[in-house]
């Protein structure tokens, strides 16, 4: 299959049979050809390098930022049509998001409509391929569902929405699964583990190849409403964020779960784990809770800022306690040498062994990306319900 | 709860706990604060005006195109911060998708992560809210799920998805429900009427006021691959994928669903329905294969083009069968007054009276626009499987 073609065609087919669902498109006044028309970008060359490329002929100023080359913007140079352009690269085979910013204004590529939402803002996703992305491709292996879920929420007074994975076979059987509750970072949702996580075909791939145990992924959103205050939010305001995610995951996700979805509901077959945000929030849980999750992961993530000093008094009862490491069959903690929370790590990691507290730790390369979270996630759940 | 203080803290505590997933941002080098930190964009004033705002101080050109106005894009005008702004209506309430142009660059409003995905573009997505869209907000009643599911396509060899809607009370019983194939139109996929299309929340909202049975609707990816080929694509390869995408629906979709999910398998319980690209390949499949769906829904369509003329030979047999009429119990045609397929839903129905096959008719304001489509799902749905 020729990619570039279907997409020309599909784009034809739109035209002529008059179905184009963008009014706005269609409606443009008409124009002479443009370099526009034509265009492509991402570009993958066959070196592994990638070429991004957008038609702003008034432009004066083009960035891409991304998580490639360190996540440092890089400039685009403009040719005499109006193209600007820059060759990335070569790089890993693997799935990168970034944005450009067009005379300051942060732009979506017009090119590539494969995205990442955020809470706040977009990015694009690019994929780069390669032997080494077999983990996270959408590959012809049975697939499990990803669910789309609403549920009334009483801790915060609303509707809220969580993702759901069920492993293939699930629809037709009547047995129960192990759980494992998956949290995403500041500033996603429940749907960015599924979506620019590949959590779906991560797992698939996994149990196909019968690398992880079939189970249920159950991704909440942890993103906190937080009600209109003046002022600046401050330690207090954040204290009640994590407190509310706490709330919401114990006496709405998991009871909600555990009702709706055959679920096994003792510790040994329930896991948890969070990056960044959610890793802030998964040690929380752990440290508070500790009896309902016999696994733990925490990816570049730890006690952030000034929640590192008061920890040691917070979970001083769970940290003290001599038989935790007896209630936990793994906690893997992994982070990036790069990562610009490798301060926090280090403290937690402190604490950790200031209290004996087991764990297994991996530093892996590069910073605070995806491109190591969806790693993380294929190395964990391969050890989860063992 | 304020919503822009929800947002404003949430973008705070991302930076706080330097948990932004956004490498690209984060990372941009320091700069002094620009009247683009606190702007608001689409701002929804009280009187259901709408301030569509951008800041790009270099810019010379910025419009706005979307389903409000007919669709004719409009510029905006610049302050001497560096803002353009425009202000819209006031618009009636509901969903609307609109697209920035900035200096000739498609952008997405910076400041509006609500977006519909199409196969080769984005839009945004923006709510005016009010009474009138009571019928497709997410509201506190109980929802279905939508799940996304991935299935091997015999007839096109290649993954494929589809979106599934089972109703609230599926996953925890055992009854069979009718089904509902619902198609998309030309330039998206299978995610379309689950996210600008509100599908999910229409059926919920439907199925808690008693107005629409129980169902499962099927939402398959009607956008065919197409092999390479050299050259312009002409009338043989528009037929051969109307042909693909029936073979598709009946050898792979139907059989999978049929298969996976608790469907009822009699044409009493089967309706399709589909708008614009989607109607075509509705009328093509109820044409061809008469005895399969009793209910049939073509929104904002027609038989296109050179199709039109065809269509008298090609489905000869079907049209001038005298029983068709007795197989179906509803044949439903919507379409709105400034359609810009108006042509071809009028040769269509001129052949439809022709061969006396009865449908109902229902001519709305507008155009081809989701904001109908919404509507027509809401009226088609609960006139199924009565």
């Amino acid at each position: 299959m020729n990619r570039e073609k279907y997409t020309l065609l599909t784009k034809w087919l739109g035209f002529y049979l008059t179905l184009c669902a963008s009014v706005a498109v269609a409606q443009m006044p008409q124009r002479t050809p443009t370099p526009n028309d034509t265009l492509k970008s991402p570009k993958v060359l066959d070196d592994k390098r990638v070429v991004i490329q957008i038609y702003a002929p008034k432009a004066t100023d083009v960035m891409v930022g991304g998580d490639f080359a360190s996540g440092k913007p890089m400039p685009l140079t403009k040719n005499d049509q109006g193209v600007w352009s820059v060759t990335l690269g070569p790089l890993k085979p693997d799935y990168y998001t970034y944005t450009l910013s067009v005379d300051g204004v942060r732009t979506m590529d017009p090119k590539n409509p494969v995205i990442k939402q955020g809470i706040s803002s977009l990015e694009n996703v690019m994929a780069v391929p390669g032997p080494e992305t077999a983990f996270e491709d959408n590959r012809a292996v049975p697939h499990g569902e990803v669910r789309e879920v609403w549920y009334s929420s009483n801790t915060l007074g609303m509707m809220r929405r969580m993702h759901v994975y069920t492993p293939p076979g699930y629809e037709k059987g009547n047995t129960k699964y192990p759980v494992f509750y998956l949290l995403h970072g500041g500033g996603d949702d429940d749907s960015g583990w599924n979506s620019v996580g590949r959590a779906g075909f991560i797992l698939d791939n996994l149990i196909a190849a019968g690398k992880a145990k079939p189970m249920i992924v159950v991704m909440p959103n942890g993103s906190m409403p937080m009600p209109a205050t003046s002022g600046m939010p401050d330690m207090n305001m954040m204290n009640r964020m994590r407190d509310l995610f706490a709330s919401e995951l114990l006496k709405d996700v998991m009871p909600f779960a555990e009702k709706n979805y055959r679920i096994l509901t003792n510790a040994e077959n329930r896991a948890i784990a969070g990056l960044s945000m959610g890793g802030f929030q998964t040690l929380d849980v752990t440290l508070t809770r500790p009896e309902l999750f016999n696994y733990v992961g925490v990816f570049s993530s730890g006690f952030f800022g000034a929640s590192a000093d008061e920890a040691d008094t917070k979970y001083a009862k769970v940290l003290n306690d001599p038989n935790f490491n007896k209630g936990k069959k793994l906690f893997w903690v992994g982070i990036g040498k790069e990562d610009f929370v490798m301060e926090s790590n280090k403290k937690t990691l402190s604490l950790l062994d200031k209290h004996n507290i087991k764990y297994q730790y991996k530093e892996t390369e590069g910073g605070h990306t995806w491109i190591n979270w969806r790693q993380y996630l294929n190395e964990y759940a391969p050890l989860l319900f063992r």
